[in-house]
């Protein structure tokens, strides 16, 4: 229950220790519960590293012919037990020998961007450039990047999507520029027991990620902070949503019902 | 003419070294030029105190019922002579005693709304709010904020706004959000030898400044950084741009140019 409900907003980790919890109240003694928790564990490993792979090849046909891609926060080989959901589909195009250019927004406050995906990418010979996260209309109108690529944090049925403060700011700025913004996210970060994302508890965090970097101060110590670690990008905004059985295009209710009706579901 | 050229995309400091030099080279002796310039510079102060004083009345009134009003970077008692342009006009309501509530986006990477407005208006008795620059399409549409008030380094003929970096990003959400979107700016920060924001030259900062915040480092070393340190807000995205001499509204190549020939250009 406490790694379950550690994040409000996020579903995909509520969903693993479910599997497993489910899995381990079938066994008796301590023991047997630990091998069937752990197998279910492993069990889940394979099923993601095998849903990015197949969200990258989805997602490298989807954005045929798009080469300078902005992504957002960290959603790739540190984030995931593959090689992830949104950098999943340009280690794809990467993989493929496609050209492939990067702007990886910094992500204020956690610089998620700047700290892991930089690195990431740069470490995989991807040609990644850093960029602040208010850049993005300038990129976006200038012709820096051509599309948008983003992972998730929950979907709701009419796939409204909670993602990385920052993200909802950008699909504006995709939508005013005129490219497409999209989503990459296994099934398991779908919760389709919410119909929007009026429902999605964002988690609001500590003051001192705004007024301080490590040990250096960034603002004044007791100023009043606003600090949501999440929005939600309305569905409207969004191109289409990569999934690992397959894209799903607008209206969203019933693609995404139609993925979960065809066996998707777990 | 090192300092005019100092920073290519702003204008008022190009204006005033103009103003001073002009002045300057009527004088004979060296004690003579001092004079007159150290005169010229005075004068200047008073100008920009008494065009800020006019700008927070002016503001003012264009903001009649606008309590929750969302700054970027900057501008105010610590950037000009007076209580500022965007600040001005928020010192004016809360000096005319309506409540003001007032929320500014920290403004990577240099970090001059987390840094100096919320110490400025905190400083002042006003309530403010830090959030991080890529909150503000939740912000704005959530009704945290009900306008968006900035300042300019260089308005084109056309009402195109060269602004900090993050100024087009929050304008683009303003218009998706429905919210007016004002800029603050006498007129020494126009520049109608320029037709359009297309010509103003946008002044890219070094990578250190997203590498690292002070002794602490926020990325990889080596990333290639793009860290353009000004956008251009095109003139559509903005409701109206309140100077010293009144509001601007559009279309803004006829507003424009009636304030200047109106005797307002200097």
């Amino acid at each position: 229950d406490t790694i379950g409900n550690a994040r409000p907003t996020a579903v995909n980790l509520l969903w693993a220790v479910q599997r497993v919890r489910d899995v381990a109240v079938a066994g008796g003694d301590v023991a047997t519960i630990r091998g069937l928790a752990l197998q279910e564990a492993h069990q889940i490993i394979d099923e993601d590293r095998d849903a990015c792979t197949q969200m990258g090849l989805h997602g490298m046909k989807e954005l045929t012919g798009i080469n300078k891609i902005l992504t957002h926060c960290n959603t790739g080989r540190l984030a995931t037990a593959g090689w992830g959901t949104a950098l999943g589909v340009i280690y794809a195009k990467a993989a493929a020998g496609e050209p492939v250019k990067v702007f990886a927004s910094e992500t204020r406050p956690l610089l998620q961007g700047a700290r892991l995906t930089t690195w990431e990418l740069n470490d995989a010979g991807i040609d990644v450039t850093l960029m602040p996260d208010s850049s993005s209309a300038t990129a976006m109108t200038q012709g820096k990047v051509e599309a948008v690529i983003v992972g998730a944090d929950r979907i709701a049925a009419n796939g409204d999507t909670a993602n990385k403060i920052g993200t909802f700011t950008h699909a504006v700025n995709a939508r005013y520029a005129g490219i497409p913004f999209y989503v990459a996210a296994p099934l398991s970060t779908f919760d389709v027991s919410i119909a929007t994302g009026a429902e999605i508890e964002i988690e609001l965090r500590p003051a001192h990620e705004m007024t301080r970097w490590r040990s250096e101060p960034t603002a004044p110590e007791d100023i009043p902070v606003w600090n949501p670690a999440f929005d939600v990008t309305p569905a409207e905004l969004i191109t289409a949503i990569i999934t690992e059985v397959g894209v799903l295009k607008p209206p969203y209710e019933q693609s995404i019902r139609t993925a979960f009706e065809s066996g998707g579901a777990k």
